[in-house]
């Protein structure tokens, strides 16, 4: 397999690697749907309520483009999903909210996370997939979360070292559950850190998940948290 | 108080009846995405549950003009979908499906009756609400959930017997909460049963019921269920 320099969906590995990293997407837009649905039930007032069950429907309506261009690659959108079904599961598993407040933060800092993480490797990507990828995961910085959860640590200072430890652990298991996939899907993980990044030194690798972490702590930052 | 043969909302009386209407109908559709979204948890396959997903974003869809419909007659919204929290919630607690067969049921019998019944009603109410509920509420007949109904009756036909009573049920709730509502928001049931309906004979009121029950009995036999 010879690194491609500019990445091409006619060439068969490559496209593997494309429909692998869209059916991760796609099931993890439906996924965090129905978490942040679940999660609305934990809202204290209806108004919040609300407010998460439109996160939750801004997610979803992410879903059918995904599954279109899945469709484009003439993969089932079903099967390219399939893989990630347990990851996903895991993480969320993992990091299941206790409370409202985990809800809250979970929420915003943990699918920007995702995110950012997509979106970075996209950059990398041919143009169609980059175009896709850029336009449905745009960054949510909902501001109802950035008051809710300030004016909680204004409430009760306690609450802030919980959870910016919770903050901490989103991060952690995104990371891990991210390994198990390269670990587990060899296309994927060979395009996006050897044809594709392979094309970029150490230092560009090191300077995306650098720019992640950054924004990470930029999110817990207002969020009134440390990281 | 005079019967409004032609209701109007700048009656004050009318136009917090059409407030309690809104709000009703608002937190009715919140309340069955969030359902809708857990009964997906249940879904047998990653297709199903996004059909199911679907239909909880559908129903989500048409909380936003509900809320600003109710922003228009200068009411608040979640003040105005607050009271029917306590119905709607025991609704649904005492119709939890069991399993997914029961979900899909509900989804079609239960969340179509609703609309039914407010769209019968809205027939009576001024222009503006009328309008803003028909295009709201538009009967869903999900052709997947009669395929998937159809195909588990036919793999095992003692869920046909269990469904038939499940469907009884559904709208056996409907009506019992129904009629608490009716009983506590005395000026809801005033213009409903008095102002609006005052204005048809008993004959119309028994007909329009049974239009809601004709139409249930008809869904029930399209998903191949007795009624």
């Amino acid at each position: 397999m010879v690194a491609s320099v500019a990445p091409d969906l006619s060439d068969p590995h490559y496209r593997a690697a494309i429909v692998d990293l869209l059916g991760a997407i796609g099931y993890g837009e439906i996924s965090a749907c129905e978490r942040l649905t679940e999660d609305a039930g934990r809202a204290p007032s209806l108004a919040d309520k609300l407010e998460l069950l439109q996160l939750a429907n801004a997610q979803f309506a992410q879903v059918t483009p995904i599954l279109e261009g899945l469709r484009e690659l003439g993969a089932d959108p079903y099967e390219a999903m399939a893989p990630f079904r347990v990851p996903i599961d895991t993480f969320h598993e993992y990091t299941a909210p206790a409370d409202w407040w985990e809800s809250l933060v979970k929420a915003y800092v943990g699918d920007n996370l995702v995110r950012d993480f997509y979106r970075e490797f996209a950059v990398h990507l041919d143009p169609r997939t980059r175009s896709l990828i850029t336009s449905t995961l745009v960054e949510d910085r909902s501001e109802f979360i950035v008051d809710r959860v300030r004016a909680g640590i204004r409430a009760d200072h306690l609450i802030a070292g919980r959870l910016a430890l919770w903050g901490r652990r989103i991060m952690g298991e995104a990371l891990t559950q991210t390994q198990h996939v390269a670990a587990e899907r060899d296309t994927l993980s060979e395009v996006l850190a050897g044809d594709v990044i392979g094309t970029l030194d150490l230092a560009s690798i090191a300077d995306i998940f650098g720019r992640i972490t950054q924004r990470h702590i930029e999110r817990m930052g207002q969020l009134g948290l440390e990281h």
